[in-house]
């Protein structure tokens, strides 16, 4: 499920204009401070009064009303993180002090043990400066307000305390997923564990669990075990351990809905069941990335009767009532090949691939119907003649699933969450399943059930996984919860920095494995300056990596790519700094955060060179090492210009234009993210003369037009 | 098992015979750094050669003679962690082609599936331009090979590569143990199994087991499952997961020895089970840290019965063949107090306590022996009549353990391993199971099997477990394996230092969770001036925590103290730079690192007070950051004065020392371990004008006594 058309996404202008409409954002700022604090998602409606509820070790709770064991055990794993962070003791039962409790919980009616699209997951929150009281129909939705509550925790001089709030809130889109893909790299029960919490933390509903692939198939199965045995290498989920992430996920709301790709995406399959295949075997576990060949042969009878037995274990095992069959990707080429596949086709006036699958998705549907499943497949499996319960998992975009929602079918939006591609946090924010111009009626508009980010696992170990995904789900979270008039991505990013360290005491690793990773990079020399390279680079977006740096999924991913994160935050801060600077007549604003930066930048890159040269694993990075070095020089010399307010010459513009023009192209599949602001500040030497003919934003639009790549204006 | 007596820990004496030790010692250095590279622990016997066997992503392993599935995944997993090094993908097959195999690894015997004491795990390496050869009688002699092997890997412009060389190696001692007490604070099976990995990587082999105390009953027994059940707050191990850990660490040529401590430390036994007490119950799991009452009845049957059904259910999970009963720390005060108890003993004849344990011990002697099992118990149950098989576990120290020897009993040394005190490495390192002046017969010395670091788990949690055994017990691990004569502590350091980073390839957190634990203690503000702090300051030793900060089993390990590492590496740096200058005529050497050390300590200093003041979390330690920066001041003058030949007067002197016996003070339970060295710079300033009548050596004599604390001489 890769192949997304590059022109959704236009990340410079994205960022650009990011950067040049913080000034307007910035005026309500302050504001949007006050009314968001750190919360994420910004619940449905928040407001503020005086007043302050402390905490100290004395906190307590008490439950009115059902208290189920998951409340109970909730309720005690937030307690321990609060602990965490005050570093005191609470009492580890439970208040039978209503009225004193600090904070009172109140559910009414008991809820199922497994959760289900739908649940109500509204809660409310009122804290005055005697208690705090949650109230919510079902435990699910205490859960949801629970975590609310967590980020409300504030601490100041007079110590640890959650502010006087009134708080209702309920989710905007009942289907608010994670896929996690187990199967081009196995992930581990703790991996997935961790991850479930951290869905939690930011109120995700639903894992998506990607099992089975071309690279492995990682779910035992007792009635065909030489699926998992020999397509697997050994890594796969015990249904004892499916179980116990069924549960995990419970316990914390979020329903765990399993992929079964096919009729492509299927080699792993055919390594212990060949005779499945559209094309004759023997098969072997594919090491690769891409889009293959093996498929199930649709045309065999007993390819279904197989597959009903399959689905129907399955059914047992998963408790949720959607299972979704993948479908994506299916080229067809052993169809084409096959004699007997194309003679049956004739035979059944199947007139191309596309209806072949199709008549092989009813008959899944009728297996699935059996078993009490809603079908659910990627766009792919479209086709009007469904019945109207099937959901249409869409990568192809909002157009493909108002689409189906037009003719009656209910769906979920995963273009433009695509985490594994690489983009900023800001970029997937800006998706909307459901756009302000959408032209469905109000009852179309229910059939789009939400989105889910998607973390295909071709360069993602155990040890970077959590930094791909996190903390931009974040954001995407809030995407789905909140109200799609909460869209600033200053705000969400501001907030999304406080989510980003809230989530290490998940136990996850998206922060602390880059020092490692740098450490073992280096043979363990002293790394700050490779740090402060790594703090202004992020790996190569969208498919790049797969062009630039062949690999297959047995490669190990410890290389300066892997160390590197997705939306470099030093870079982001940097590209302010810029903006604030120019957006200042004086051009004092920032002035030395600039200079500061430019100069760590240059005294670090001076330091790489040789470190990179000892260090065979970073060989290939040696080119950064210098880029960075020019960078800072080019940075360092316009900076001069603009605080001296002496204009340099259209030639000199032009050599450190055609200079950055080289900057920015990656190399180790790496490229810098601050290549922009430094446009933008030899732009600015440049245009110092025009500054005091034009108004401030006539001189932007001047500069940002003149540092747009490849188009600098002819003076 | 904590009272270690105090007196065996001079740590201030030593401390500064190692800094004055030095320069005797970096005479010898270049030769020792050649010598010994990185490898820890040091072989018994290494040749370097010239040549070098270059390492590309077509290395490949061949194996000859027996090559079971342990040694296979043994490779498969040290290739995978130098993949993870060089960046590189290898092959996944063994190669055929055992002449041109990159590493050609031949041993003779298949081996036992679980390992025992006294096993060979001795092994050959010999690596030349074209192949590294290694041999091995045993697949776990191989197993060290292969950690050796991977620890010669270097790398530079060329490449990486393994060094040519000879090396034959044996250990010193056959028992070289790491405790883990899983009772106080239970630690998840993922901890538990990288903490295995890491005891392979310094070559430990026997995992010391600590499973019931009175904090917890932390295994499922199906016999009585009362015990874990009511003992354990339901956290405990399940028989299979004992089989799965018991299996992970054969795979690593690790034994498990269990310890089931009694008849003292068995609170959690009585919860569920308070009719094998000596004084009416109920009883509830202890919360608290210390020596508590409830007891073992050694004088019922039932007793006996109960115990012979649980040792056998024991006794047939746990296939190696001593079993660790306790038996420490019993002060007997039910036992005192039981009318019925002393009627028992006058009966019996039974003078006191202690013989009434001995009764008691031999009734467990006899189910042991049935069993097929070895006992093995803390000093408390040395009795001249038990059989000679018995193995003494001393935590008294050497002069014990040899009083056993020499009546015939066998031991393993834990004082001088405790590695909760958080003494520096040094100092353990400093301790020899068996002292080069020890007065032990040949025979005698033999019985001396080896040592155990023991890591009790009173302040660890499965978050900070780590940073307290690692990497300190690599130095551990080296004393048990290495010759008597290794043993100079720079030296040590210098490989510690690379160690501590290889670790982190195997999970391990000791080092990255110390930003994460700031992070969460400022609530994600700027820690860079708290790692300052925490980078020189260390948590209290012994037991003065237990002391200063009274706490529970349920409290969060969160705070500063927990941050905090043991034998801070910078405060040992700055120790070293101290040394460096004052040993130099001119005071230039290691001068810009000085000043820089004590100017980021002031401008840390500076930042931390607002920071804590707005922290809660670190409200307690505000005076440590006054603190850090009256140190950085008095370091700071007390480095002009020697800078500029001018010397303060002895009030001067006298006050800044009156200052920094005030700094000296534990405060929030931390402790800076940089007081020393600015003593050291204080009398320096003062002595300067006796530097030229003196040579060197009575210079230093005289400075070292000058900064002695509280004793400073008359002038």
């Amino acid at each position: 499920m890769q192949n997304i058309f590059s022109e959704t996404f236009i990340i410079s202008a994205m960022i650009l204009s990011a950067l040049w409409t913080i000034s307007a954002q910035e005026k309500d700022s302050p504001a949007l401070q006050t009314a968001r604090r750190n919360l994420m998602p910004v619940p449905a409606s928040v407001n503020w009064k005086d007043g302050r509820l402390p905490v100290t070790k004395s906190f307590t709770v008490a439950v009115k009303g059902q208290t189920d064991e998951r409340l109970k055990s909730y309720i005690f794993r937030v307690m321990r993180r609060m602990e965490g962070r005050i570093v005191a003791e609470f009492s580890r039962e439970l208040s039978n002090d209503s009225a004193n409790a600090t904070l009172l919980i109140e559910t009414a009616s008991t809820s199922k043990i497994f959760p289900a699209l739908g649940d109500d997951e509204s809660y409310k929150l009122e804290i005055d400066g005697k208690q705090a009281k949650l109230t919510a129909s079902t435990t699910v939705g205490a859960m949801r307000g629970l975590e609310t509550f967590l980020q409300l925790l504030e601490g100041d001089r007079e110590g640890f305390y959650f502010p006087a709030v009134s708080i209702a809130d309920q989710p905007r889109f009942p289907w608010r997923g994670l896929m996690i893909d187990s199967a081009r790299h196995y992930q581990p029960m703790e991996v997935l564990k961790r991850n479930l919490d951290a869905m939690a933390a930011v109120k995700l509903n639903v894992l998506h669990w990607h099992l089975t692939e071309d690279q492995g198939f990682r779910i035992e199965s007792k009635k065909f075990p030489r699926l998992h045995e020999m397509g697997s290498d050994g890594l796969f989920y015990t249904q004892e351990e499916v179980r116990e992430i069924i549960k995990y996920s419970a316990d914390r709301g979020i329903r765990v809905v399993p992929e079964f790709d096919m009729p492509g995406h299927a080699t792993a399959w055919l390594v212990g069941h060949p005779e499945l295949a559209s094309a004759p075997g023997p098969y072997k576990i594919e090491r690769g990335a891409g889009i293959f060949d093996p498929t199930l042969d649709p045309t065999r009878k007993e390819t279904y009767k197989f597959l009903e037995v399959f689905f129907k274990e399955m059914a047992q095992l998963f408790p949720d009532k959607y299972m979704h069959i993948g479908g994506d990707e299916n080229e067809g080429k052993q169809w084409d090949a096959n004699p007997k596949i194309q003679a049956f086709m004739k035979e059944n006036n199947i007139k191309n691939n596309h209806e072949l699958q199709t008549y092989f998705n009813k008959q899944l549907l009728k297996f699935l119907q059996k078993d009490d499943k809603i079908m659910m497949g990627w766009d792919e499996i479209f086709q009007p003649d469904l019945p109207k319960d099937v959901v249409i998992h869409s990568w192809r975009g909002q157009k493909a699933l108002a689409e189906a929602a037009k003719q009656g079918y209910r769906g979920v939006l995963s273009n433009g969450y695509y985490i594994d591609l690489i983009f900023p946090a800001a970029q997937h924010y800006a998706v909307d399943p459901l756009p302000a111009d959408t032209t469905l009626s109000a009852e179309e508009q229910k059939r789009i059930l939400g989105g889910e980010a998607t973390m295909w696992s071709e360069w993602v170990s155990p040890e970077t996984i959590d930094s791909r995904i996190w903390s931009r789900t974040a954001a995407i979270a809030e995407r789905f919860w909140s109200r799609r008039e909460v869209n600033e991505p200053e705000d969400m990013y501001r907030r999304l920095a406080v989510i980003d360290s809230q989530l290490e005491e998940l136990g996850l690793m998206h922060r602390k494995n880059q020092a490692m990773m740098l450490r073992r990079l280096t043979q363990n020399r002293d790394i700050s300056a490779l740090q402060t390279l790594v703090s202004i680079i992020e790996p190569v977006k969208e498919y790049k990596r797969y062009q630039v740096r062949p690999q297959t999924m047995l490669s190990p991913l410890t290389g300066l790519i892997d160390a590197a994160r997705p939306d470099a935050e030093a870079a982001r801060n940097f590209n302010r700094r810029v903006e604030e600077m120019l957006a200042d007549e004086k051009f004092s604003a920032s002035s030395d955060e600039i200079q500061s930066a430019l100069t760590k930048w240059s005294n670090a890159g001076a330091k790489l060179v040789p470190l990179m040269e000892n260090s065979p694993a970073l060989t290939e990075a040696k080119p950064l090492a210098q880029d960075l070095q020019k960078l800072a020089a080019i940075g360092l010399e316009a900076f001069t210009f603009i605080k001296s307010k002496n204009a340099p010459s259209a030639e000199w513009r032009d050599k450190q234009f055609a200079e950055l023009d080289q900057i920015a192209k990656p190399k180790a599949a790496l490229e810098f993210a601050v290549v922009s602001p430094v446009r933008l500040l030899i732009s600015a030497a440049f245009e110092m003369p025009n500054r005091k003919n034009m108004s401030a934003a006539e001189w932007r639009e001047r500069i940002r037009k003149s540092a747009a790549p490849n188009a600098p204006p002819k003076n």
